[in-house]
């Protein structure tokens, strides 16, 4: 029930997700009559969907202390619960991101390991796409936080972008005469120290990120979030310039009708739904948060996060990792001080 | 003598300078030798520049520090005495910025009422243009800094962007979930108590940057770095997709004879060296920083800026703006805690 149109485009990105992987079952958390009428224009998403009936719902502006108390039967609140029971291999939901995280938090608790969960995002770049992460989960974060965050950042590089040894850097800024924030430079000096070693780059820049210099970008919530969100209004801001361009001349309007597919292709590859689906790395289950603004294929994008993760075996595959990063708990708190 | 291609881009940007502000002299510091060679293909600039020998120059990579100490005969800093002796209205420099800001705060001062100086720079949005600053002067920023800022981005916004009443915003992450940071909430709240109160619009995100929500873009210098690098890489992102889908296709190839000149004013829409010169605010003297990369073209619009600043009294107005913000010391320590 959550986004701004639900449930309809969920249920109709359910409905492109169940194309893609039939070998989907779905589990759908929301008011009976409502969804019941929705799946009627969708029979074969019914046969494989399932209906737990509640009328509460999460509202998009209720604060996340709020939704804990007063949301145990929220749509939100069941879907993860199926999650934590073994009912649901994943959840996606295009609803309130704080509150889905203090809920996803709560009920699924964290990998051992990770002191903090970390919102990740896959970003597009001239290589082909990067991880970064944490995009607004934590607003500061220590030494542990990071080193976790490169972890977790290389597991899902391996697991949803398919590299073989990720590159791992830490965003910064590059100018010689600042060196960049303390936490920074420890925790590359960490890195340097687990079997990650070799494929810690060293400290990134905002340029860096599009570049696609490193697979995996590592950076505390404040930041990630201001980047992310700049990364969108300058995109937004060339399809604007280039429209206007194209617009205010007679002979453009002639070739574009000859560059369009070109464009299209253009801007299939800029189409934030591409890249929709926040993952909640850290957490004891698989929660992907679509953006409550989305379509039916974006959130068909979300969904298809949760299934590679799921597939792919993300979260033994980080507990591997966090075992092989931290062999012994005393050697995890001399490298971490 | 700063710069990827000194001196030859310095002169000719000055060349270009020359034609748009008829106005000028220039006064010149490197080798003469070289200097002189280089005027002979330049006669025009060369009558109206005075040639300020020196053999010393800061490298791109000298520390701050290192600067401070071993380069007092250097072009930079001799440039920048030349302010601060009132001989030069402003100086533009294509060195190294960590040098450049050590030692124009140490030869120029703060103003009063400045704790510390910020880079400042114009960056187009939807709508036209704003000013973001801090953009790495200073890694982390308290409540006075900020407010300080806002003041100074005013005071930009209203002499070079020509705006009556700027609107200001602090960049910040807008998540329900996280109300951001504690110095920002702060400084929303002392801006309200201040002559600038109509003008705060409050918190702005990063999509907001490039959306031309507000005239000033207010942030400490770690996340201004990331962010306008993010927006940078984002924008070359963007020219890399747009070349490729039109290199796919053979009538796209076509067609893009015909929207060639539409292209072409994208681009110059986007060009960096449009908005190249960041400002070194805060400053008893007006000191503008040329990206070291750019040609002459972007070295003459670095020129451009310090000669608005120049022309339009920016240093007085700061002075002014500050004494509105503080009109009594008292006042400004009650306010800051």
């Amino acid at each position: 029930m959550g986004g701004d149109h639900a449930p309809d485009i969920v249920l109709n990105g359910a409905n492109i997700a169940r194309e893609r992987f039939p070998q989907l079952d779905f589990l759908l958390f929301g008011p009976e009559p409502r969804i019941e009428q929705a799946l009627r224009r969708l029979p074969k998403l019914a046969k494989v969907a399932t209906i737990h009936h509640t009328d509460e719902i999460v509202a998009a502006d209720a604060k996340p202390s709020q939704a804990l108390r007063a949301g145990r039967k929220s749509s939100m609140r069941l879907a993860i619960d199926a999650v934590a029971e073994g009912k649901a291999a994943a959840m996606v939901s295009a609803g309130n991101t704080g509150a889905l995280m203090a809920m996803a938090k709560l009920a699924l608790g964290t990998l051992p390991g990770i002191d903090r969960p970390a919102i990740a995002s896959v970003i597009p770049t001239q290589r082909s796409e990067c991880v970064m992460l944490d995009l607004g989960a934590n607003i500061s974060c220590d030494v542990a936080n990071l080193v976790q965050f490169a972890a977790m950042g290389d597991v899902f590089a391996r697991t949803v972008l398919g590299r073989a040894e990720p590159t791992i850097g830490l965003l910064n800024i590059g100018a010689e005469e600042i060196k960049g924030r303390e936490e920074l430079r420890q925790a590359v000096a960490v890195l340097r120290q687990t079997p990650l070693a070799k494929q810690v780059h060293g400290f990134v820049e905002g340029t860096d990120i599009a570049a696609g210099t490193v697979d995996v970008v590592v950076t505390d919530g404040f930041t990630g979030n201001v980047a992310l969100k700049t990364a969108e209004g300058t995109a937004q801001l060339m399809a604007f310039y280039l429209r206007q361009a194209i617009r205010h001349s007679t002979l453009a309007k002639l070739g574009y009708l000859l560059v369009r597919p070109a464009l299209r292709k253009f801007r299939s590859r800029i189409d934030p739904r591409r890249y929709n689906g926040a993952i909640f790395l850290g957490l004891n289950g698989i929660a992907v948060k679509s953006h409550g603004g989305t379509d039916a294929l974006g959130f068909a994008n979300a969904i298809g996060v949760a299934v590679d993760m799921s597939v792919h075996g993300f979260l033994d595959k980080i507990r591997d990792e966090l075992a092989l990063l931290y062999p012994r708990p005393d050697a995890a708190e001399a490298a971490l001080g």
